[in-house]
């Protein structure tokens, strides 16, 4: 009994001891990612010191090791003990398949993130998975999310992760087959035309299958299809990729975008983030991922190089008291806490009872470019294009900016569906409520910032 | 320094302690509910030992606590370092606001999941986060879902929520007025009318408002609304309830359900959860809270008490090789590994080459019914489902149930959109890929299951 004790006891330690070792090795880890990313604020000649980004590194730290907490999650114990026995269909008189035996099993509509492999920039899926039972026996309905979500949480490419959630699914159930479809969403790269009103969204559907669902051509695929037809799945559309050969595919948007040379500092900043993170940042499709970060990162330096020729479109020819409003004006930011993306639409109203300058379309995108392509907080990014229309029509002013912050919906609180609306009001807006009202309720609705 | 490490070391001492005493205390009170737990299979005439839910009392343990983690967490903590400085609106020559001085913040469509006070079953949300900042500074801005979150993990009343979260982040920000609005949406009990086709959930939208949203007639209201009024809120619709005293309201649909006498074991179990998850059993709006859970409860007994009157409704009037559809035959049922509500619409197709009886709807919704309120996995109901009516018609059926599972959304992983597709084919359905695609294809899209 003392013996069993004792040895008990060491097990204890021992567990003690590697715990202890993992999370000091997690700790440097997570230091490194701090000093890299404070390189990457100085390289955008940001003041390191300034108080809304003094804490971004450790903050940038914290959400790249829950955006990638799954290289740490094993995947074969979340399914382990969740495997139920269930009969199958009572096949003596009849042909069929059923419950435990056949019956197919399809998760709809889990909502993902992942981090794009190419750029390190999050991207959206929509992921369906899908399994037929055999040996009477199925697996808890969560964990087929919870498998997906291990595989999601890392550096990924979409073919990669379909084919990733498949196999372990396929080797932890043992089922007939498991097949998976994901929708995934990117977020486009600024093109030197600002005008491109967020159209460059990049969506692909990549689909994977083990068993009877190996041959992606087979009717069996048949019943998932009209499962999931209404959502806009089309099997037509479905990229088709047989090597592993074919996986490090360009559906990036970074490619599309001009290499220049970035400051090695920044580069090596971005490699031992990669690193810190336990990925091996000499990977294939991994080495030219520090300059494609920078793609994205290097437009929202501190001195943006957009030129605002605030006099090229102002006209005079206002009506008395008329509101001119500019809804939908698309723009991109970067969140200065997270070093994350938000982005959306900007909504601009002014008059002037003395007679109101217009302001080209043109003009105003400028403005909410210039001040988007910065690191900024959504609050801040409000104010100055406020003050800046001020300037140029006479301070009557309301500016609205609706966002989708990509810190609160990858990371974190998770909460995929929320968005931000902030305002900014000036002169006869802030006190004329009937107008403001009017301007407010003319915003046109939009149900997803995604531009699908 | 020696005396400073061995302060530090003290205390770390102390901490661990105190961590391990609530880990003890926690582990106790687990073990209360997984007994509770029991006591309750037992009452429903449940084989505890059975493999599906030998498991079950640690399951809804587990996400019993994980469903109340906001009794555990500090609220003030979460806000604490995540106020940054921010300018306001320079004010020298007009007026204004934006920024941190008075510029609108409003953080929408948060989803969440909260429990219901009144019969414990879990409830959604849709909430809405308004601030107006003062004192140049402004709060990150995924704190604000993460304190509603932290409300929303109670036992709650929508009202109550609503107040806490509002004064939570009034005294957090010290802004100059938080404004809260609410979307609540509980499942229906079902009514003795078994057709009642989900028709019985329960919206209710309620708001709190502090410092100038004090009022909710004050037009400082009408931004906001006018920024919320697409998705279906109206100002008029909401329910204002100004003292503590009218808190205990009976929106919970359990309140319509006649009172029976319920075995005394079983209520006592389920005082012993809401005791061991921290709250106070005698708290006026939780005294009956048993006997409600009971009330839903007891619907899924072992035995049903459903009377099936197989002949009553099949004709005979075939015609060869029709198919006999119908779709949307609303169920619900109780998942037997968490104890927790899926609910959605099961679909039903038959026919027989040989003529063919046809079944009345009110039949195959008994059916449906009859396996339903029993505790079920969705793969198992499908399947008894298909068996019973193949023994009607001889044996060509086609299944398909569609559900939500509130054990997938409400706690764990929480894929809020996420839904479950099973199938159970019989005969020709199986090898008629044709007839099969037909069926399937022929399912009306539901975008959701609340019935709203």
């Amino acid at each position: 009994m003392g013996s069993f004790c004792e040895m008990h006891s060491n097990c204890e330690v021992e567990k003690l001891v590697s715990d202890e070792v993992s999370i000091e090795k997690e700790s440097i880890n997570r230091s490194s990612i701090e000093y890299a990313v404070k390189d990457l604020l100085l390289g955008l000649g940001e003041d390191v010191n300034r108080e809304g980004i003094r804490k971004t590194p450790f903050r940038v730290a914290k959400a790249f090791f829950e955006g990638t907490r799954g290289y740490r999650q094993n995947v074969l114990n979340i399914i382990e003990g969740a495997l139920f026995p269930e009969e199958g269909l009572d096949n003596t008189n009849k042909i069929g398949h059923g419950g435990g035996v056949g019956g197919l099993v399809f998760v709809r509509d889990i909502d993902l993130y992942s981090y794009c492999e190419s750029c390190l920039l999050p991207f959206q899926i929509k992921c369906h998975v899908g399994y037929i039972p055999s040996n009477q026996r199925v697996v808890g309905l969560s964990k087929l999310p919870r498998v997906a979500e291990a595989f999601a949480k890392r550096l990924q490419e979409p073919q990669r992760l379909a084919n990733e959630i498949c196999l372990a699914l396929h080797e932890g159930i043992q089922p007939q087959g498991v097949a998976i479809i994901l929708q995934c969403t990117h977020i486009p790269f600024p093109y030197k035309d600002f005008d491109s009103n967020h159209k460059g969204w990049v969506n692909i559907l990549v689909s994977s299958g083990s068993g009877v669902f190996e041959n992606k051509n087979d009717d069996i695929w048949s019943d998932l299809f009209s499962l999931v037809k209404f959502r806009g799945i089309d099997k037509d559309k479905i990229v088709i990729k047989e090597s592993l050969e074919d996986q490090c595919s360009n559906w990036c948007p970074s490619f599309k975008i001009e290499e220049i040379k970035y400051n090695p500092i920044m580069v090596n900043a971005v490699s031992t983030i990669i690193k810190s993170l336990g990925e091996d940042s000499t990977r294939k499709e991994l080495i030219e991922t520090p300059n494609r970060f920078l793609k994205w990162l290097m437009n929202f330096q501190y001195a943006s190089n957009i030129d605002l020729k605030m006099n090229d479109s102002i006209f005079n020819g206002g009506v008395k008291s008329t509101i001119w409003s500019e809804f939908n004006v698309p723009f991109w930011s970067q969140c200065e806490h997270h070093l994350l993306p938000f982005y959306g639409f900007v909504h601009i109203g002014y008059y002037n009872s003395k007679g109101c300058n217009q302001i080209g379309k043109s003009l105003l995108q400028s403005i909410v470019h210039f001040y988007g392509f910065k690191l900024q907080v959504q609050e801040r990014l409000t104010k100055q294009i406020a003050e800046t229309i001020s300037s140029l029509v006479g301070g009557n002013v309301i500016v609205v900016v609706e966002a989708s912050h990509t810190c609160m919906i990858s990371r974190g609180i998770e909460k995929f569906g929320s968005n931000t609306a902030t305002i900014a009001v000036l002169g006869h807006f802030s006190t004329d409520i009937a107008a403001r009202t009017k301007f407010l309720e003319g915003i046109p609705s939009v149900t997803s910032f995604e531009g699908q």
